[in-house]
């Protein structure tokens, strides 16, 4: 039976939303409708504008016999900076200051409607790269990457500091914290990343950037492409960084722990 | 500018999606649109015969002046079935199999569009008790808490085995691994979970239920209250399991590391 207009609008928005950077032919909306294939033509017309206006992300057609659609979610500088703005608000609260001037992040990085937002962030800033598996590191990190890693359609893969029977064999690679100088080791399950992946890294906080530079280590072992670095939140660190290129949603300023004062501002993301 | 109902609908579609579980006034659609609020309560009414033909979920509708709209995501059996099936297919893929007789799952459960398939399937389980947060253990837990979180609009927390100065205070208990027998620690970070609260706890794989046994502990430590137990996947255990009750949603059954065989079915969950 032909499903009508208003049915089909109200379920392609669905279906693509859940679809992110995936290619829909016309066929298998016009099957799925029972309707001619130049009516979900229109269909995703209105669907597109609306996208547009709406500042939802940019419905991109596809031309030819192998064409379709495939949605690319998008959110504006202003409105990312309008969500930042808001976590730089409640980040600098006094009571999240932790003794070493560490910010407590969990209850944040838990909340499901802003990690779908933090994820809607970072996921624009690649939208268009091509990227095979965002990488991140246990634990705090994995909430960013889950979000990142489903608007941009590709899988994540989890860095551990701890070995565990459950991941297989492991490739591990040895860095140096960059805040305490310590020398410590970090492994990815082999069979998690293919040669030649195009990978993003993304974690929750940085500091002096050992961290990271670890995950470029694995990358190089697994011999992946390092995409681009993308953090929660980084906080200004005295020493030298061992990370140059890298984005970041929040800027932890200043640290006082004597006035249990933090002072949070938009990160390099903005620049 | 009044809004058409075309983009009403897509707008509306995406805005109760990204808000499950959440109650939306008339009156905040009619500003968003410059409509009537007639005109929404039409759009509503469509949407809600959508979603329900389609499986989408259920729009709940709540008269009065503090009434509203209400999406509650939910996935019916056969459509849970369906995915289920083919999740014991992929985990029968002899590979998996590690020595010990652990399954490898790391990939799936690094795969955005299953993650978001299993949240839905277990927070429709729930969908009609108060859920105010979802419990987990670090690390392989936290995609599922994450998944079944957004679904349910309810944060996450993260037990974890080793202590983290970024977590603050914490409450730890003492459990005994159901099947190694050894006493291990967990904790919780302090401000994560109020007294009281109403708590669901998921995982991803059960064998004797020692660290599912751990966390209902620490829900006692922090006089909340368990909801109830979902595993994403439990292996058929020969000793006496410290957990009664529970689902999951699937089981492997036999585990041959001879002829590196596994067999896995659909778990409790459809029981």
């Amino acid at each position: 039976m032909k499903v009508r207009r208003s049915e089909r609008l109200i379920d392609m928005t669905q279906y693509l939303l859940e679809h992110p950077h995936t290619l829909i032919s016309l066929t298998f909306f016009a099957k799925r409708y029972s309707s001619a294939k130049s009516s979900i033509s229109e269909d995703l017309g209105i669907i597109k504008r609306t996208f547009k206006t709406r500042g939802t992300g940019i419905l991109e057609t596809i031309p030819g016999a192998a064409g379709g659609v495939r949605f690319i979610p998008e959110i504006s500088t202003e409105q990312a900076k309008e969500i930042v703005d808001g976590l730089c608000e409640r980040l600098s609260e006094q009571d999240r200051l932790l003794p070493g001037g560490y910010v407590y992040l969990s209850d944040l990085l838990g909340e499901p409607d802003l990690l779908r937002q933090v994820g809607q962030i970072i996921a624009s800033k690649y939208k268009d790269q091509k990227i095979d598996a965002v990488m991140t590191v246990a634990t705090k990190g994995v909430p960013i990457a889950q979000a990142v890693s489903y608007h941009l359609n590709a899988p994540f893969v989890i860095v551990r500091r701890d070995s565990k029977i459950t991941e297989g064999s492991t490739v591990s690679v040895n860095y140096v914290s960059g805040s305490s100088q310590r020398i410590e080791k970090m492994e990815l399950s082999k069979r998690s990343l293919k040669r030649g992946s195009r990978v993003l890294v993304v974690d929750d906080f940085m500091k002096g950037g050992g961290t990271v530079n670890g995950m470029k280590g694995l990358i190089e072992e697994f011999e992946a492409e390092l995409v681009g670095i993308t953090v929660f939140a980084e906080s200004t660190f005295s020493g030298r960084r061992v990370i140059d290129e890298y984005n970041s949603l929040l800027c932890v300023k200043d640290v006082d722990t004597h006035t249990k004062t933090i002072k949070v501002v938009p990160g390099t993301y903005f620049e």
